[in-house]
């Protein structure tokens, strides 16, 4: 890993879930990667002994006693390497300072080195296996939306929605939600992490449906907003805005544009709509075996995308007190632009 | 609160979300509290301005760009804090590398002091209301095992199981479930952690079902075993050790006891039956907010018991390739003993 060696360490320790599972396959709660020699070992404990040997094949595993991250220093330690990185956005202090103790005295100094997300920064681009497993998450969501329409009628409560969904989401085979699902109505709708409530759908406004699966370890996120009865003028021409950002956002995206640069393509549509104030937000981020990863689509973000790259594009306006829109796709950068894994129709202007 | 007072601090930074939501009624997922001066501040950012309004009465709102944690420092630094502590087992190093260049470089020195879990420490114990809606959750969580008693059947699919129960608790008005439901049967059984699968019940065998529900934002946590079909005589020897070990825990349970006297209790008993070496984790954990919180009820555990303490007893024994057992109670810690909050049957030795 190009940040490992610019690091000038000799071993990785990984304990991050995501990235436990990514290098290993083994999903318990508690793991720890030892990288070192060209070997990994994966650390863990009593219970999860079996499912660690049944998910981590061909590699070894040591079941050990306490903390696997102190476990794996230990023996890494042992093993005489000099110096190790460790993420230390994943790591917090109290863990660093356990995970010193684990190493003695005289190997003790420079022995663990902070990198800032050295796996995280692999996942960023997907190989062929986890786009084909993306696509198969954005297309379950896609025909769960689908499903869901019917029910969406004045007077159903956002929440039993939300549990229609999820239902049909796990006998579809999903492994469960990639977050709390968001089912917001009329006034509601302007929150922007309006989380389904005990609210009724109106007879007339707008309802902001944001949801995804976990299908194979992997999520899926795509928000629609559609309107219940007749919309007034001022609803149509903030939804158009919406979708205007969100096609000229998608639109931007291509290898080697700054992801800061994607966000204002979205973010100059809204200005020029004297709408920019309302949309509180960033205009996306990655998504994988994580809802939220990188890169950041967001304002200033100098990262340029690359191919293999699945990203959100999720702008959106909020209207405090009156209604909010938002309209979000998850697509994977391609050498030439980018392709739309949530192909659920955009133009979900209903008048239901 | 004494730990800030031992350490010398005239403010203390709150950023980990349980944390937040116990101080100030802030359910997002970006927040911040400030206290110093004997006032408090929440700082989030723009995506929960309304939210957190509206949760967070009688308190300042701040809502800023960026990390609230970051946002909060900056202001208690300009406020003229000396020396501010925040909790290191929930800040990772990336995190605080991050908090500490927003103090102006001539208050850096000593402004940011390591506390461990000031706020984790005083949510161990729980006041009148918290344990009254934790009995809330606990009594859910037993009527839905009573309704799911129905569903055990040879040839359930373990995973529509859990399923059928999770429905059950989100029409019943739980926010969700505690933590990933585990409907585990026959071999599968010896798993300690068995997530739901799409294996089929046996016509003979155990079924390990833990599982909680989120009532008010409390979690509940119960275990219970049961037997389909008859059971031979090493199940039922086993089974009446798990119980004589959970027993003895919970007679165990009084104010002053040592949290590792409780673990031994319920160790005698299993290591008198020759089973102790397959009972591979610790016999419980507090629960309330989060599913896992303080005391720890572990081997070597010296932390005294204190009245309203919310803690799981769980021994369990697991048989690799053959069977596991495990049976969960949530009980309170009173001033003579305890009081069992999961009232279901712990007797359920079925044979259906």
């Amino acid at each position: 890993m190009a940040a490992a060696r610019a690091a000038g360490v000799d071993a990785l320790l990984v304990t991050f879930a995501p990235d436990v599972r990514y290098l290993t396959g083994f999903t318990g709660s508690s793991g720890a990667v030892a990288l070192a020699g060209g070997k990994a070992v994966l650390f863990t404990d009593g219970r999860y002994t079996a499912q660690a040997k049944a998910e981590a094949t061909g590699m070894r595993v040591v079941v050990g006693q306490g903390s696997a991250a102190v476990q794996a220093v230990g023996w890494l330690a042992k093993a005489g390497v000099v110096r190790c990185g460790f993420d230390a956005a994943q790591t917090t202090v109290t863990a660093l300072e356990a995970m010193k103790k684990a190493v003695p005295a005289k190997q003790r100094r420079g022995f663990l080195a902070p990198l800032e997300g050295p796996v995280a920064k692999l996942r960023e681009v997907k190989d062929a296996d986890e786009i084909a497993q993306m696509r198969r998450a954005a297309a379950l969501g896609c025909r769960l939306f689908g499903e869901l329409l019917e029910y969406l009628e004045p007077g159903a409560v956002e929440a039993e929605v939300a549990l229609a969904l999820e239902v049909k989401a796990r006998l579809a085979g999903a492994e469960g939600m990639s977050f709390e699902t968001i089912v917001a109505s009329g006034a509601r709708s302007s929150l922007p992490h309006g989380r389904a409530s005990a609210a009724k759908l109106p007879r007339r406004g707008f309802v902001v449906l944001d949801f995804g699966v976990v299908l194979g370890g992997y999520c899926s996120d795509m928000t629609r907003t559609v309107h219940l009865g007749r919309a007034g003028r001022r609803e149509r021409a903030v939804y158009d805005s919406v979708l205007e950002a969100q096609a000229a956002a998608l639109a931007a995206v291509r290898p080697g544009t700054a992801c800061g640069d994607v966000d204002e393509a979205a973010r100059a549509v809204l200005r020029r709509a004297g709408l920019d104030k309302a949309f509180s937000h960033s205009t996306g981020h990655g998504v994988g075996l994580e809802i939220h990863e990188g890169p950041r689509i967001a304002a200033k973000q100098t990262q340029p995308l690359q191919p293999g790259m699945v990203i959100t594009i999720e702008p959106g306006v909020y209207l405090e007190g009156e209604f909010g829109i938002r309209i979000e796709d998850t697509a994977v950068v391609t050498e030439t632009g980018c392709e739309v894994l949530t192909r659920a129709s955009r133009k979900q202007w209903m008048e239901l």
